[in-house]
């Protein structure tokens, strides 16, 4: 049974996600739709970009992605569907794609204009229902991208503005925080690759002690192996589930405790 | 593979929607089951009825949606099945099927009595769990709705109360907002029909430009096809994709910048 | 079809629940997956395990119901499988199952430890995917809890802090509020079978008009039978629909009108 995963920042308290499923399971009855997320920030395709990135690997191979944070909906922007690694993608070419493309190389890029897989009637403000939802259920059902529209390079694609961890000349790597979750974690752009290619060790295996995470005025020293490993309530650094440095507090909230936002810089240090 | 669909205010911080799931599936396991939304305000029947208006047309013929906006359960209030269009509905009746019933005539009106499509234990807080659930389940699998109870006339049920756009002798439009989603986009009960009838003109097919509207001491001029056909943080007027009137800022949220809330006046004027 | 639960604290922004379904259904694609809640509190293992308890029933025999709620994820906590009343439960070894325990004799209760049935690599920080989802749906393809470790005894299972309603010798009966749904009614730990072992009588079939109960300095006389009995905003007490004592306000939030919150003491007294 093929499944659709959907990624919006459409909410949860209007119809708009329940519409898309109505309108793939009239076209695709057999398929499953998985929500990842409609919570996303309204228009935040950073956010978005991360969240497909940490999730699409733990679906079955010809799962078709579906993503729908679409701030220039009804504008000349594209809509792309993508081969890659097995998965398939739509979403608008705006940037969405840029973390999973940055990682890998796709298969095949189309640019999606055949309109007889778009509902009849396509409105200017909803294309997740009108274009998005039917597409997928399309592909779902057999129908090959590369009858969706034309080809595209790579090359030709809108970017994601992506902030990279940066390495100073003393060792002294500078990252963000890309990502908070629900229990306050703040999730950094440094991932394990670039800790363990700038430090050339392996930080997974071992709890490290050498080295120094500051945020703002707040220091924390040493990677932690997991949330439990210290007192509660006490702050500490840890690798996340996605691979990517995470400060978090034992038992409650990072975010709360160090009053801290999406774009505030971190810095590690070795001593 | 039949649909059912559940429209309630119930929320999704409590067990509530997952137990109508248990239920239902329980007596017909393999329907799909698909949230349209929960997080219509308490008991706000007209969200509701708007929701359901804006979302069942997208669901293939005989799905069954259940609507569970409930402020009279345990009362002797009715609960009713609705055949129209090819699709079911099962609600209590308060109104909330009132605006679909206003756009079209239903088949059949059922007041729901026979206990034997019930739970074994009907509480008198719990209907969604211990009627509609049942039910639902029990209509996807095949049972007809005159074999629930007796039938109705459209004209005995409870009313919702609907306010609708007038026109003034000058050719002034006066209308609410009625609903503000997610994105701050401010739904208003100024639909196209009305639109076009009142200005003999067709919106859908170009910008019109020769229109102001006014919320509150705020003005907009003309109509856009699309969010994004002004420059970004600047309001605009569209014709949203339910057919109704909206105010939206590009790339922000009208509701914040307005300052606007539901039962707000909005006015167009032609010049 | 076999179906799976899922009730974490996960929240429903980010992509952990998304990545727990794919997980799933890459190893048991027919499996049928429905959410009772992501939106537990942060690590509130009372509210888990009571929207648990008031959950499990409604569904068929041979559901697997997972709970996430796992503050410890990453220590030597353990995770139990346990088969009860038919159906299967998984879960950190933490308390969460307390109240279901207490209520039913479990068949049998089994330490998860083999890991042929997890995923290949196991983070310090998403035991929800790495352990829980595979584990769950090896279960659903027909895996018996015997096959997943070694039996535990119910005596040596991490205990939960349960707050029981008591009688004093006058006859009070004194309970707090142990959950607050989204309606703001007040669920308190007085339960149907309490108040009728310590009154001698049989609350569910009648209105009970000689008991006075008090939140606080407010306090309501009698029973209601059902949320609209009363005038609307008016105070009322009624047994809900898990079969605990409620306190609601009709058509609003008793949680607003009394600013009352979870712990809150509840006295009932006859006179």
């Amino acid at each position: 049974m093929p499944i659709i995963t959907l990624l919006t920042d459409f909410g949860l308290q209007d119809e708009y996600v329940g519409v898309m499923k109505g309108v793939i399971l009239s076209i695709s009855p057999d398929v499953k739709i998985v929500d990842i997320t409609h919570l996303i920030s309204p228009q935040d395709l950073f956010q978005a970009a991360y969240t497909l990135k940490s999730s699409y690997r733990y679906f079955p191979k010809n799962t078709v992605h579906v993503v729908v944070v679409d701030p220039g909906v009804g504008s000349d922007r594209a809509v792309l569907a993508v081969k890659m690694n097995g998965h398939i993608f739509l979403a608008p070419d705006n940037g969405v794609l840029g973390l999973i493309l940055e990682e890998e190389e796709p298969d095949l890029i189309v640019r999606v204009e055949n309109n007889e897989f778009f509902l009849e009637t396509v409105s200017q403000t909803f294309h997740g229902r009108d274009v998005f939802a039917p597409v997928a259920a399309h592909i779902s059902k057999g129908i090959r991208i590369n009858q969706l529209g034309t080809p595209q390079k790579k090359e030709a694609l809108v970017c994601l503005k992506i902030k990279k961890p940066v390495i100073s000349e003393k060792g002294e790597i500078f990252g963000e925080i890309v990502s908070i979750d629900r229990f306050g974690n703040l999730i950094t752009s440094i991932d394990l690759d670039f800790l363990e290619a700038s430090y050339n060790c392996s930080c997974k295996s071992e709890t490290i002690e050498n080295v120094r995470i500051t945020l703002g005025e707040h220091r924390i020293s040493g990677l932690s192996k997991t949330y439990s490993s210290v007192a509660p309530q006490t702050p500490l650094a840890v690798i996340g589930s996605s691979g990517h440095l995470e400060i978090a507090l034992s038992n409650g909230s990072a975010k709360q405790y160090y009053n801290a936002d999406k774009g505030d810089t971190v810095c590690i240090r070795t001593f």
